[in-house]
């Protein structure tokens, strides 16, 4: 400590130590504080390191917040449920509108249901051949959160092709005239007690959705877990009952982490096959990092280049 | 209460009181008690429900105990780590084996490295033409605790084709002269400080693995996790390595619950491509079980007939 | 490893290994399995590393549960609550019965409302001047796990002193004609919804209870948390309720580690006053361990001789 | 819904809502978001629901961070340990200050070791007759970091009667000339590792701190867990230790919810007996708005006004 130095404090000056306290914090990379704890069912719960608090809110309909993760950067949560999180969130959302936007001919017009996150619209605005996108979400604040906050979606906010509806997907697709190429339902899961589970009905395709359709109109929703043991949950119901309003349905699915599931999604058309060669091609494209890592990776496994990982699943019985 | 009643305990029989409670714990399916918390990395953890705690030990090499989850089913945990869960270790297990076994023209000889649990054996006896399966895992204990505890795998490990091995896999495959048609690598991934990573190296599979397989012989290794944030931890490096040793290299993922992530194999020959074909099958093969609930599934989704779910992943912004 | 010995399983004898197992694990102090998570307060919950679940039940009225915890022994927990842990229930036990029965000149007769547990009719029985314990517990199931498991109570539950009732405690002493030196409340705190609230009212105490004691009859009770945050709870109010029918009311606490709290009591006496000297010594007695090891303890501190302790509390700023 | 109204986000004015979304939050008591984790033991943890992180920082010697609980309030943590609670921090911080200097005839000078919180000069400068306080703590970041933020000690910061000295407190009281009336020990306990243990050793005590003390000088030092499990981990050592090197010594504890524990305090005289009236008065002291709740209650437990508590502790079985 050298020679102590006697102080008074009004003449103390901090800040370049306080800077300095701040700058340590970065370096730590490991550093624990606090841990956000989500049920995923009633027997199991998993939880979360955070770096901080974000931003928090009550709305009409829901319970928001944006929680600053370690493991999965900035995650929004709604009504306590990972909503979406920075890290993964595009495999959600890559897989909710690619698909769709590519295999149609020409899509000029889309309509989301929900998406107040903004992510959707983002990723079809990247589209360029696309001309408007009608989002229509219930929840005012939880689209002025996003919008506020997250940084990803501001352009999309901004975008002037973005419609941006305030209301119930199901009253304002009935009081529209025009149609689309391509309808997108980001909604939550059927959940009980929850308001959109009549989103999901037979009688809301065949009544309301279809005939919004353009000629070539392609559907695609998220159709909720759809893992080895969790897709019969809905997935599966959520296919058969599309099965009954269109001719041509295929589903597909990809591992979300930050859900801790693998996630099922349902696309229709009503003039084409979606044929097998899509899912192929759209495997490939939901995997496209993995077979590309795949394919480019230049490490050899010696003794002297151990690669070794954190220890989780198998353990040693070797 | 009625009428009270005077008592001398000694008197009292009990037995059919206490045999009511157990009734009721019967009846109550969610009645929660305990946890267990598993760390899956530094960052994040779970929790799941138990029901008991079946048997603890420790061996010479590890910690070992078998838990009756709520969610999973009983599962066995080595080193706090979730080794094999009832509800889905056939995803696992069976993505290990049959590929490679399917494949494979006429296999006779199996050598699994590891695989002291014996549910890998357990998969490769179901195939009939299969006339010797070699299982070497250097864990007594482990091997005694599985047998004794796994009643699923008890057929396998009684049954006269099996040939149980306590050595290091790499001694016991060094001092074989016998070769093998398929070569199971039922290890744990590569972590630091673990006695295995070495039979995960270029100079292993060239130098012990290669020499020990037949002319149609094929090679499968478990590869640790596979999912979009994980395939770069050891999985892409284990392909890789393949490739420099074998000339005809193919991977393949499927998603396994209670491992909290997507799951990777590697799968080589030493005399012909694992084509594209193989890859479909496999994956049909993988995802079995959901591809026939989907064309299997009779409900209908309307008002009525309303089919709903444990909220999570996605919550309501419709 | 030496050299391997191939071995067919069904002339394996594995009992020595498994053994090994067992023993292995009693070395092992500190390797954990699972937690138990108890509520505290809806933002406050704490969980504790468990060795097993010993015995779990549902009866009419409540669920139960015998943990054997790392922590606080064996521990009985009712309705997810800590009940009564194997290493501090004396505390509770000791203060909810000595002190009565010291002070009362000749205690015969004890009347104790609740106890199903057992321990407080064990610390009633060692005081050889009584006769006679009737214990009134409403729930016969309870009564029947804490005889069969509590080993620590399994004689006085044998002691023909004992009189066992099952019972509304209220009911049983209105219908009883026989009074009592001594009746003890060991009830659970007035929780909402919870049956036995009237039995903490005014009109029970003065209408019920008074009548049933003799000439120097002592009212003792357990009266819930009573620490520096919780006391206003309930602790306040039963003293108070207390002072409106008897002349004479004095109140004590002690921290009770497996409570996560201090806790309070109620004693009450129709003849005379509970003097401060009473409180004074009774002081002493609830923290008598304490004493005694601060008179006994031979420990001195030097840099060669520290003693040091898991880190708790303040932390360095010296 | 009413109609529905399109807009482009540019125009669109959000404050109001989010405003409103901010106003809901603070409505709403219970809403739970992140949790903090204490280990308390190897076997035991808990867990306290935040509002929000408030700062975070790592300084030369240890990690701080400032959290807004909902349980206990603002609470300070160092190195992971709840430090001090705006709750209940006064039981503290109450127990180590006032007593020494209630029972000295006259305190002029008030030296204290660590402390950098404040909280213990802010109570020492309560005192009128105190001219001068020098607190001497080793870490300039962490006294920097309690300055900035804890608003209740920022008067006793810039008191003019308070002289900080950053630096080792046995160095600073070795090199200083001045005798000081009262000598605080405001250290963190004895943890192995630690640096300060070496002020509670004999020879620091008797060759440093006691050279240092007034013809009427106390001392008193935080003695760390004093409850009926940790007594004997250091309280009773430093007790026996201290009575070693000053004829009178005294002992005192509290129940202290925050930290999970009964606290103690040793205080020690060079020339008078503390005598068990002291330790009478100080009871009375420490559990004073216990008493004086007790003696104020006005609320009588009726069928009519029953009260209710959060249950916790002993659940029913009366």
């Amino acid at each position: 400590m050298g020679e102590a130095v006697e102080i008074l404090l009004p003449t103390k000056e901090s800040s370049l130590i306080n800077g300095g306290i701040d700058q340590t914090v970065e370096q730590n990379g490991h550093q624990e504080c606090c841990w956000y704890e989500e049920e995923i069912d009633d027997d199991l719960k998993w939880s979360f390191a955070l770096n901080s608090i974000l931003h928090r809110g009550v709305t009409e309909y829901q319970e928001i917040a944006l929680l600053d993760t370690k493991h999965f950067g900035k995650a929004l949560l709604i009504d306590g449920k990972m909503q979406s999180a920075e890290i993964d969130e595009f495999v959600y959302h890559e897989n909710l509108i690619h698909p769709a936007l590519i295999y149609h001919p020409n899509p000029k017009k889309v309509f989301i249901m929900g998406g107040g996150e903004g992510s959707a619209a983002r990723e079809a605005l990247k589209h360029k051949n696309v001309e408007k996108v009608v989002m229509c979400d219930i929840d005012q604040e939880v689209v002025d959160f996003c919008r506020r906050y997250l940084k990803a979606n501001l352009e999309a906010f901004n975008n002037e092709r973005l419609h941006l509806i305030i209301n119930d997907a199901k009253i304002e697709l009935e009081r529209r005239e025009e149609k689309y190429d391509v309808i997108v339902g980001d909604l939550a899961d059927p959940v009980e007690g929850g308001p959109c589970y009549q989103l999901y009905t037979k009688s809301f395709y065949s009544g309301v959705l279809k005939p919004k359709l353009n000629h070539n109109g392609i559907f695609v929703t998220q159709a909720g877990p759809a893992g080895v043991l969790t897709h019969k949950e809905v997935f599966s119901s959520i296919y058969n009952t599309l099965k009954h309003v269109f001719k041509y349905v295929t589903a597909y699915t990809a591992h979300i982490p930050s859900f801790v599931d693998t996630w099922g999604w349902v696309m229709v058309s009503i003039s084409s096959s979606l044929n097998a060669s899509f899912t192929y091609e759209n495997n490939l494209l939901t995997s496209y990092n993995q077979s590309s890592v795949l394919l480019n990776e230049k490490h050899v496994y010696t003794e002297e280049s151990a690669r070794f990982i954190h220890g989780h699943g198998k353990a040693y019985h070797g």
